[in-house]
């Protein structure tokens, strides 16, 4: 008997729960004769949201509720690729962006990390995979437990931290997230034509983290992979209520497997398909019901007001560290702000001082990889107060 | 670029996608100048509970809900391994078994099946499994797809279905379904000690599916393998909210990986933490609300009325099997009953015969292994009156 030995390769303990230890830890061991012994914690770190789920969505969620409580209502074991009714909303969505993508194309799950992870059991181990630097921690994990060659793509304030690829970037798996995660950095239509015409040509496959596309507001950005010519045959694509409608806890997302995307002769969807019908049983029929109402003309509204409530909190963000003269990015399309530690102090001793002198909780930028040295990342998806809150005590 | 060229070893469609699509062409063929053209159709077949969400449930779950909607008690991320109240109701379970299990040897899930198929990541893709034959296909199919070489055991009517290990049995990974799926066959004691000294001296791990135990009502048969010594060192158990509340379209289970359990020094349980929170993100809150109800005495109690009908259901098979002269195990402690197709009928010959003469669908026992060949389960989760009506046909 062995265990995955990949394990061992694995580095530290997953970043936001390390975060979590050392936030435990400072509040554990606050000296309560310290300034401000009793000052609130204030948690920019992890993205998580803060807005309670939208009226049509507890309002639809309520309902599935007692259509389960009632034998003629029951619903036992549903489709494993999501209900058909949520799958054409969610084409609907799509349709809107310009985008077709028919309802066998799109898989409801429990979420974009679950399926961005568990993707990767369609493709061969031997496969090599090219993940952006800074990126999403749980790409590179995914992997490493797989024992996957990972090669590494510099972000940095020279390329605005959206590498592009070249002569040789040579990959068989690309990860790619825009608006990405942690920088806020958004691939132009431009940059995405690049990477489908490389992966087109190296005949890889790119995942596609499209969990921040709700938060595209420039309309001259791309806010789906498939609105670029060709991605089809090259691109899967994962999205997520999460952040949009305020899902983190509730837990649905969903990934697009497109019919013309086929490698040595076999059709991914049908491997997709496979993959889910055999480990996984969908998602709740509650939840389903709940992410249906969000597509409404009513959920819409009350989506869009969620975002524009946490882009006004990376205004006021982008506002605050310009006025402090720090260098940032991000804030603009995508609900995280990116910004340069002071000369000289790791992303860890930032974060340790920011925690320690304003009691303000961010997301060290190493965390990310070895790119992410000496940035930090701030969520936007905190309370007003609290955000304004934050910016006050770092403006002092 | 390769796909996961093991995935081209794995045989036809997952087994009920199969049968489900047989229904839909003999509803769509049935020709109507037959004798019985609009006959109900009755589905015996895949493992699919009728009975609503109990009452508690329902109640935990709208409340649940209420409070998603609102910013003061909202939810955002819970712990990847379930939220401490459902953890300690689950723990309490186990005490009521005279199990001593602690609450960070749980993790909450989206259901057993999930959590079975994904649990291979923990072990060494060179691990030997062994499977018992017939049984739930889902386990072939996710170690076909790793890759994994499969050692099947067979089960047949002169072991009781209830195969044990002998000296020749050689395995690293070792799957035990009890009360079986799909013979309704249980280990004893007696049995299980056989099997946890096996996976002692092998150095083996035991994943024992756990999914229907709270159909034991022998209470001198076991209802977790712990209640077996030495199996916190050798055995991971795999359990579920589906059958006995009502959770097929809810999605919940639960998997118990003790801290004594560890290979090569490394503890099992620190593995699977680490794999479930880089490729997992927690079930639901609303989910896991309604779960804890079902701890509670009015949950335990009306899951123990869900439970009895079934049961009743089972019973009233096994009566009709019995005054046909039909051969036929389970249906005792669990909700299965496995019976013998007539001598030279395949298990598929009979499977359409069933559909095709009397509107009635089983699951032919062919779709579990080779040893189930001539056989048919029959689930006991229908409706009362669907089930009567079905044994009424049969008798005719």
């Amino acid at each position: 008997m062995n265990i995955n030995l990949n394990y061992q390769n694995l580095t530290d303990d997953y970043l936001f729960h390390a975060i979590a230890k050392k936030v435990a830890d400072h509040m554990a061991g606050r000296p309560t004769g310290a300034d401000n012994p009793a000052e609130k914690i204030i948690r920019l770190g992890i993205g998580d949201v803060t807005r309670p789920l939208p009226p049509v969505v507890v309002e639809a969620m309520e309902k599935a509720v007692r259509e389960m409580g009632a034998t003629a209502t029951f619903r036992g074991y549903g489709d494993y690729e999501g209900y058909p009714f949520l799958r054409h909303a969610i084409g609907g969505y799509y349709a809107k962006k310009s985008v077709e993508v028919s309802e066998d194309e799109i898989f409801v799950s429990d979420g974009a990390k679950s399926d961005l992870g568990n993707i990767l059991d369609i493709f061969a181990p031997e496969n090599e995979v090219l993940i952006p630097d800074p990126v999403y921690p749980a790409y590179v994990d995914a992997n490493v437990m797989a024992g996957r060659r990972i090669t590494y793509l510099a972000g940095h304030s020279a390329n605005a931290f959206l590498p592009l690829p070249n002569l040789g970037t040579r990959a068989d798996i690309i990860y790619l997230c825009s608006p990405n995660n942690p920088t806020g950095a958004v691939y132009g239509r431009e940059h995405l034509k690049l990477w489908v015409a490389h992966a087109l040509e190296k005949d890889a496959v790119i995942l596609f983290d499209s969990a921040y596309e709700a938060f595209v507001r420039d309309e001259a950005l791309p806010s789906s992979i498939y609105q670029i010519d060709g991605a089809k045959e090259c691109a899967i694509e994962f999205c997520s209520f999460s952040k949009t409608a305020g899902f983190t806890g509730t837990r649905c997302g969903y990934t697009v497997v497109p019919h013309a995307l086929k490698r040595g002769g076999v059709s991914l969807n049908k491997l997709w398909l496979r993959r889910q019908t055999t480990k996984y049983n969908g998602a709740p029929y509650i939840v389903q019901r709940g992410a249906e109402a969000v597509f409404s003309d009513a959920g819409q509204a009350q989506v869009k007001e969620n975002i524009d409530y946490y882009m006004e909190n990376a205004r006021l963000m982008t506002e605050a560290l310009g006025r402090l003269g720090i260098w940032h990015t991000g804030g603009q399309n995508a609900p995280y702000v990116w910004l340069k530690c002071p000369e000289g102090c790791s992303s860890w001793e930032y974060f340790d001082h920011l925690l320690e002198k304003y009691n303000i909780v961010g997301t060290p930028g190493a965390g990310f990889g070895a790119c992410g040295e000496g940035y930090l990342r701030l969520s936007a998806f905190g309370a007003r107060e609290d955000v304004a809150e934050a910016m006050r005590r770092m403006a002092e």
